[in-house]
């Protein structure tokens, strides 16, 4: 748990049903600072990861924070791609985003990801665990070892831990909302 | 000028007609050592910036290390969309991408560059210079200052430079492909 971010989303977040809006610091505009107490907050958990891997937007940041903590760790971010056509280059795995009601896939070229790899997935958010759950599948096809997701802020209201550790991984967080109530955030 | 990058790209860059496939440590896999040394590369260059602009994806890490090295500056992306709407809330610029040959928005959020700001706009190459054009725009727009533009990779046998000069901006650039010929490429 980092108390500094747990703080900054109780006294910063604007709320909006169940939106908790914090794009001052965390995904469009990133408070650096604390971004590299984030990146040391989640390493410490994960000392045995070998690669860090992310899904573009705006989990990449607070990967590459992770993984220059964890001795300059290589980190690859999948992309996402609106065609599901895969050319045998690409590791690639199909999706779908509540906040834009849309399936896509995301992809990772072959040569980035070996069946030696320890890795250690990394993204800003924790909702339904689909993201994260698509770059499991690819860790998956590579036929390396996920040790862990590491996430900066969890919907605790969400499925996605569930989802996760179900499918026998550990999960982090750096910060947990337990849920949203007239417009308050209440943290665990 | 950054002699590590140099190298790496002379000896490592796959090249395909123009094209210098630079993926496996730049944008697709990163290497976070470089990353770093990237970041306190171009940081030297423009020791008055207050903040640092990007635009989604590949710019987000290399920004990021920037940020960090300038006394964790706060750090803004600017997204890209498909639509030119817009509802008095964003800054919004259109912007032509060369490779996915097609027009797009990028736009940023007005509460996050005011016109005290002095903004360096961090990108990962430069080519034509349409991205960083945009970014200025709307640095613009805001009434902001831009203390110039750093850059990765840039690709000296493009406009791009020539387009930023001639805007009154200075440009600083990591490296520099001065041409690409035979599949071998040539640096400055």
């Amino acid at each position: 748990m980092l108390n500094k971010l747990r703080e900054k989303i109780i006294t910063e977040a604007q709320v909006f049903g169940e939106i908790v809006k914090i794009d001052h610091f965390l995904n469009h505009q990133i408070d650096t600072q604390l971004l590299d107490e984030v990146g040391v907050d989640i390493a410490k958990e994960f000392p045995n990861a070998t690669k860090i891997l992310t899904i573009e937007t705006s989990g990449i940041a607070f990967a590459s924070s992770v993984a220059r903590t964890l001795d300059y760790l290589p980190l690859v971010f999948a992309k996402k791609v609106e065609s599901s056509i895969t050319t045998g280059e690409y590791y690639l795995s199909k999706t779908y985003s509540f906040t834009k009601k849309r399936e896509y896939s995301v992809r990772v070229d072959k040569r980035f990801i070996s069946e030696n790899d320890k890795v250690l997935i990394v993204d800003d958010f924790l909702a339904n665990g689909e993201a994260a759950s698509s770059l499991i599948d690819i860790v998956n096809q590579a036929g390396a070892e996920v040790v862990g997701i590491g996430i900066v802020v969890e919907k605790g209201f969400q499925k996605g831990r569930k989802v996760l550790e179900e499918k026998g991984h550990k999960v982090y967080s750096c910060s947990i909302i337990e849920r949203v109530e007239n417009g308050q955030v209440y943290m665990k």
